[in-house]
Formats: C-alpha cells, structure tokens, sequence
C-alpha cells in the first residue's frame, strides 16, 4: 500500500494547465472530498453510513497512483477504454483490501446509493470550491470552471445544492467579466469534451 | 468550515526545517493517516467503528488552521498552553460541527479506546514513513528521524508494530551512517525536546 | 547561531494562507526591515544610534527560528503566552549573544526609543509594502491588508508616514474594488483578532 | 497550436514520482531531445535530413498537450489503446500543421530510417542524461533507471552507445549501492511493465 | 556538451522580476521560439532552409549556459560588451559544435537572410506570447509588456505579423487597464533601456 | 528604493546551476552575511563601527538588482567589465543614498580596513556555510564548493577562521567521497575562474 504515498506527489493537472503555480495534489482533493462528505452527512436527514461514505471519498482515485490524473481534455481519446483501466489498476495497487474497497468503488461508480450520490456530490463541490480559492487568489485562469459551476449536479443533497449556490456567487465575484478562452478541446464533429 | 482549506496549503514545518523542498502539507498528512488508519483497522481482529476512526484521523489537526504546524523544537516553550489553545482553535473552527467532532478529538487525545489508539498509532506511523520516503528520496537531512522510529510505539496495534519494523529497517538502509547534527533543541537544565 | 540559517527557510505563514505560490521568507522580510530601517534613519532628522537600529531589525524575528512564524489568526488562543515564549525561545537561540541582542530586542519590544520606534515603523511598512507588491503581481488575496495599510501608525517617524500614504495608494490601485472575505477571525463576543 | 504551449506546464511524470521536487516540464525533455539529436546528426558519417530530425525531435510529445505524460507504470492499463489515443490527440492539436507533422511522427514510430533511429536514440539518451544530472544532483530516488541505463539500445547510432557508456558510467558512481526498491510495477502473471 | 543542461534549470529573468511564481526556463523558451518558427517556416510562401531555422532556434541562448539570462534592465551597464561576452562563452560551450553552430549565430544576429529574421521574429513572438499567457493565467504583473507588443517588429514576416496582432488583442483584454509602474530603468539623461 | 525588493526574488544562480530545488534568494544571502558579520564583530577585540558593518552587508549586493547574480562561470566574459557596471548600476537604483552607501561599498571592495575585511570575511564564510547546509540536506550537487571552503581567507578575522574550521569538516562529512565532476570552466590557455 505504499504506492498510494504517490497521491501526495501527484498534481491535480487540471489546475496545472490552468497554470496554478503551487497546485493541490491528488491527496488534497481526496481529504477534502472526505471532509466535505463528512460535513454533508451531518447535515442531511437520513441516516448515512458514515464509514463508507469516508472510504469511498478517501479511496475514489486510487487507479491514479499508476494512471495519473488525466484531464478533461484526455477525455475523447480515453473514454472508451478509461474506466476500465482504472479498475485494474485499482485492483493491483489495492492487493489485499481491494476485497473491501473495490464495492465500495463500483458502489460510488453507479450512482444509485445514498452513500455514494453524497461522496459524488462532495468530490464536485471540491472541484467547483477548489475553483473559487484559486479565483480568490488570483491562481491560474479559473474562468473554464463557470462550466463546471453551471453543470453542477447536486444528486438529490440538498445541503450541496445550497453550498454550490454559495460557491457560484463568489466565483462570479471574483472572475468577473474575465473572458474564457477554449484551449485543448476541439475536435471536428464531436461535441465538447466532458470528463 | 471553508478554512479547512488552509490545510492543504500550510507546509508540515518539521520538513520544511529538515530542508525538504517541497513538503507535504498537512491535508497530506492526514490523509496518509486516515488510510493508513483504515488499513489497520482492516487488520486487527477486534471490531472497530470505522467511521469514528476515520473522522478522528481526517479532522486531528483542525486545530492548525489557526495554529499552524508548530514544530517540535518549540515544544519548551509552548508546552503548557498548547493543547489548551489548540482545543479552543478547534472549537471556533469546527463551529456548528464542533458537537460531533470535539468529543473525538478530546477522546484521541486520551488514548483509552481501540479506535483512539489505532488513530494515534496511524499518525506516528504516518510520519516514520515520511521520513523514509523523503530518506529515499535524498529530500532533506531525515537523520534526525531515526529518533521517532526508535521511540515507536505502535500502543498495542499489531500491525503498526510490523510495518513500523519494516520502515525502520528501510530508513537505516537510506540514511547509512549519516551524521546527525543536532540543531534546535538545546535548553540548560532541561531534557531533549519531545513534541 | 547556525539555527538562524532556519529563518531562510521559514515561509511567512500570513503568505502562505492568502494563497502566494512562492512567498519571502522570514528571513527576506528581517532584510527588508532593516533596509527600509536605514532609509527612514537618513530621513530623519533627529540623530539615531545606526547599529543599534539595524541590529534590531535583522535579530527582532529570532524567537520565530523555533516558534515560527505564528500567524494573526493565532492570536487569540496565544495572546497570553506568546510574549514570553519568543522571549525564552531567543535567550536559548542566541546563546552567547543574549546578553547583547536580548537588551535590543526589549527596547523594541517597548517602543520608547527612537531607535525602537524606527524599527517598528519599518517592519510594518515593510508588511504593507509586500501586500502592495503582492497585489501588484497577482500573488494570493490581497484584500484582507487594506485592513493593516488604514491602520498603519508611523509612530511620528515621518517619512514612514509619507511612504505608507504611496503604498495606501497603490495597493489600491492594484486591489480595485476586489471583495475581501474575512476567513480565521470568527470569535464569538469577541473583538476581531490583531496580531 | 496555442495548445503546445501546456508542454512549458506539464511535468515529466517519471520524475515527480521519483520525488524529484522541481521536474523537467515535457518541453524541456523535447529541447534536450533536439539538441541530442542535433550532435548524433553531426557525428555520423552518413547524410542525415537535419530539417525532419529535429521537426520529429520536437513535436514528438505533441500528444501529451491533450493526454499529459503517462508514466511507465501505467502501460499495463493502457497499452492497447496508448498509441492509438496519441495519434488521434496529435491529429487534433496539430490541425493544419498534421499534414506535414504526422508522418514524420509514423516515420519515428517505425523506427525505420536513420532519422527516425536516430531521433529514438537520442530521446533514450535525454532520459537517461536526465537521470544522471538528478542522482548528481539528490534530486529523488533514481535508482530505478539504472535498468533504462542496462537496457539502452542505441538502435545502430554510434555516437549515442559512446555516450551511453558514459552515462552508464557516472551514474552508476552517483547512486553507489543505493537499494532499488520496486513499486507501482506488480501485476500478477505478468512481466515487468515497460513503456 | 553537457553544460547545455543548465538551459532548463535556468529561469527566464524578466518572469522572475515581474513576480512570476514558477517561470519557464531558458529551455522553455528556446523550444516555443523553435516550434513558431517551424510553423512561420510552414506558413510563409518563400522555399526555407528548416534544417537552419530549427539550428538557430534552439542554440540561439547557448551562451547565457555561462552568463545567465541578463534581464533588460542590465541593459545600460552591459551593453557594450554583452554580445561579445556572448560569443566568446558560445565558442567555449560549443566546443567542437562550433564550426557548426556559430556561424549560425553570427547570421541571426545580423538579420539579413530569411531564416535569420523568420527565427528574430518567432523569439519576440515567443516573448510576447508568454506574457499573454501569463497575464491570462495572473501569474506576475506583465502590465511591462504591452511595450514589447506595441514594438513587435516582424521583419516582414507576414503570418507573424497576424499572429501578433492577436496576441496584442488578448494581451490587452486580460490586462485590461492595469498601471504600469516603471522601477529598474530609471537613468539620467538616457534613453529607456532597450535589450 | 523600491527597486530593492527585486532582491528577494532573485535565486543565488550558483544554487540553481548546482541544482538546488528551492534555493535561496540574494536576500537571504544579505541577511545571513549581515548576522555572521555582526557576530564576528561581537567575537574580536578590536573596537569596530557596528552600523558601517551592517551598511556594507546589507548593501553588498545593491547591483544585482539590475544586473542579476552573474555565476562564477561568467568570469572570464564579464571580468573586465563586471565592476564598473555593478558600480554603475549601484549609483543608479541607490539615488539619493549613494551618497552615504557608495563610499562604504567602494571601502568593502578594498578591502583595507577592518569592518571591509570583516564583512567580507562574513560574506564568504555565509557561501561555504550555505554550501553545508545544502549537503546536510541533500540540496544539489554541492561537491564543487570544496574548493570555495579549501581557499577559505578570513583576511585576518580569526573567529571566522575557527568558523570555517567547522564548516570544512561538516561539509567533508556530508559529501563524503562524492565525485566532482567540472562543468562550465573550461577555457583553453587559461586558469580556472575565480568570482
């Protein structure tokens, strides 16, 4: 389980191409996915299994500590052939406990529990959140995430609605009327790029 | 609970001083601890709530969103209102979470349950084995570890104690006989600082 | 004394948390006071004791070589304590030199001497001054330093105050009409923090 | 072709995980590369078409704008689709310029003329010059690249196995005896990933 | 040959002044300059030697492998001696290349053939796209740069001249009215500085 | 004066080049020159102005501003001109300090009395210490800095003699046995450059 120390090394690279000078690593999204999983599960009215909603939000991008993280711009070269990449891979580097966590990475994969519409949510909200501190600090050209913004799909938890709707409004407050300028995905007959 | 971010951007100051380029940040380091927690969890024999044990491990330095990561040299001086201000910090932090969440950081503090002792014996575990990986790495002068590994105490988690033997092997490997200098630490009429 | 080499590698904390991707060192910011300390003493008037002046402004962040750099948001859980911790941290740093640099530093620390009073204006111009080049680049969010710039207090060094009215200027300039989101000072009944 | 510029942002990913802390970006690896092959042009005696080796030297990596840098512990996952994904990225950055970029890019990929032999030899070399300058330097664990050394194949350029040799050379006087310790490569029934 | 490594670990001056937190290396640049004008090389109606066009751009920094990257504002106090301090660290560095190379060299610098103003034009391009990027990402106050743009001389290389034009435009939309405040080129009775 | 920031982002090139990740500013080197000469100063028995000595420390380094550290490997191409252009440089970016700061660096360049020859015994006692503490942290190749501590001069200043006694047995153990491999010296009919 060593290798998964890698997670600490790995940029986010989506934030590496926005030119983000000092970027969160792959483990930082990870804890704060964990800690935003943690914070809606306190704050919804159903009971939540709080131990695999943790798990799932610790472990979800396990498959990066041997295929890095890819960008959304990978995405039309990749996408046939990504999800099943990352279950191998996942499946090596877990060894052991991948009796364990695997289920609960399909589980998240499906959509269709509590548990993992929750840690989906969160892993977005980390994303669109990430978005606005970088806005805030004047880190990299943030202005593509007004897409992700916009998309945003709270999966039924309300809780996430509301804190998107917080991170919407700063995001705009700092990004101002910045221009967007698509770079990385264009492709002849095909609509854009989605991760 | 949006300053839980400054985690993922406050450096660990133990690597910053040991020369580390790059460090790991604290959201790195809890992370590490919170697999690293599930991993024992996984195998020891005794039940376990891992949902507590998770929760303990991601939130075991909120405290430092306000603090800082103080180092282990300033333990002298600080050593009597630390923990004291620490809690505090914790509780203006944690806000509306602190109801949940400061009973299980009182309860890691204490060390008397399964779970708070696993968390404990993760953490220590976490940071011996950052100080091999960096050994490994050439990343800054770790000779001063070969302490934290001798004092190990895996407080009766097993598998701690095995892993705990292997990192120690590995970091003597690393390090050879590297000279260790010690800088930082010196007090008249007082023993070697511990944190 | 060699521990003093560990302030060039100490980041400024209030840096770090507003998101600057590279930012001084403690040691960068003792340089700078200390330049800024010799032009405002060519300024002056009155006669002024030089060494004394610049001994002040290179050892007034010694205690921070095992403390670190603590930042404001600590301050209300350090209040109490934090004095007298720089205080034996810096009589156990300086060794030798106590008895010379400790004397210099209290005498800061009391702000009666012209000397004392000199080095004040110049390390707090030169915080101001690094927000506004800050701001000037892009680096981190700025906003919460308007804050120290209306606060300034030359402390009757007056080209401290000329200069600090240019700096007022253009850090707003740069900051234009940027919203400032206050993030670490929540305390309830409670003034907010300063350092 | 804006695109390419991301090669300025992109790390070479064998590096980062090697725990190197401030890596070569892609392009660095792409300007070395062309200069390499620019000295084995001048050293052979047979005629070589400067202009198409150093375009191939080049845009070699023009994939990685879209697909980042894969590294080699990803190729059991990805192998079937890598060069196929690759291709079809190149196509899309390329746009107009694919016409006279793309076959020269099949022409290296072929390994069949002495332009295409030589450019191969020499982007081996980068690598394991790379590799070289970073056990010089500490920089990371390098010791896996002493079988990229073992394995060098110069593919018939002369000049590149002479410098090989010496590079073989140092490299092996840099890391000493430093222990290997092999992860992110397990994979059951199979053998040992190369990229 | 070996020194020519140092390319990409030294940091293009001027990002580093105007506060860019992790500028590209002089290798960086010498790959962009030669990538534009491989593509200017392709774009122009008139036959081209690319062997030559690539040769220049990428040895065309090889002296600043020893001298460094003197930034504009050395301008006044070097440069009377700065090319010949160039040429004579070239023909040191390029050892036995440089029967090849520096005749090269010596033909851009003095702009007369095609190639040599295809390859002046492509690195002013390089400079003045860099800054466009950064000032698209926040990296650093480039507000100095809208100088470069409004000088850009194509040398009558029709695509660059469009390419400038648009890059001019964008520059001007992510800077939109930032000030510009001139420090390091103040000298009396003298023209401002100019590389 | 504000030109005088640009000292804190500028790297000591001699770090860069040797391949430190992080290294430190010529600030930095500023400041620990300025303690190391104000300890000496406390240590001989000789009556020494303390606020000349600072002044000269602080101030040493005024030219980079504009002219950037130039290494050690630019000597034989700028030696002639070097002086007069960082003196230059130094009458411009001081203004109206020249005055009191041009007299003392003319008198540190010298090297007749004793505060000149204390600052510089300061200074070059601050590289080779430097130079340790990067081989205690594995920072770089470092090996080429034996020669700096073996014609160590303390100009008569026998505390920074003692001092460097130290430093060259440290740094012998740190690098123990490491090869030096000579880059960017060469220079035929010539003897090996000095700064």
């Amino acid at each position: 389980m060593a290798e998964l120390h890698a997670l600490t090394k790995l940029p986010r690279i989506g934030w590496v191409l926005a030119g983000v000078a000092n970027p969160e690593s792959v483990s930082d999204h990870c804890f704060e996915t964990a800690i935003i999983a943690y914070i809606l599960a306190q704050q919804i009215d159903e009971p939540v299994e709080l131990g695999k909603v943790l798990t799932m939000a610790l472990f979800h991008e396990v498959g990066e500590v041997r295929l890095t993280d890819l960008p959304r711009r990978s995405s039309p070269y990749v996408r046939e052939f990504k999800r099943k990449a990352e279950r191998e891979a996942a499946v090596d580097i877990l060894g052991d406990l991948a009796g364990e966590v695997l289920p609960l990475l399909d589980e998240l994969h499906e959509l269709k529990t509590l548990e993992a519409r929750l840690v989906e949510a969160a892993e977005e909200l980390q994303i669109i959140a990430a978005a606005m501190y970088y806005a805030k600090e004047n880190q990299g050209d943030i202005s593509e995430y007004r897409r992700d913004v916009a998309r945003y799909d709270a999966l039924g938890i309300v809780p996430a609605a509301l804190v998107a709707e917080v991170v919407a409004r700063r995001l705009g407050e700092y990004l101002g009327d910045r221009p967007y300028w698509e770079l990385g995905y264009r492709r002849e007959n095909q609509p854009p790029a989605k991760e």
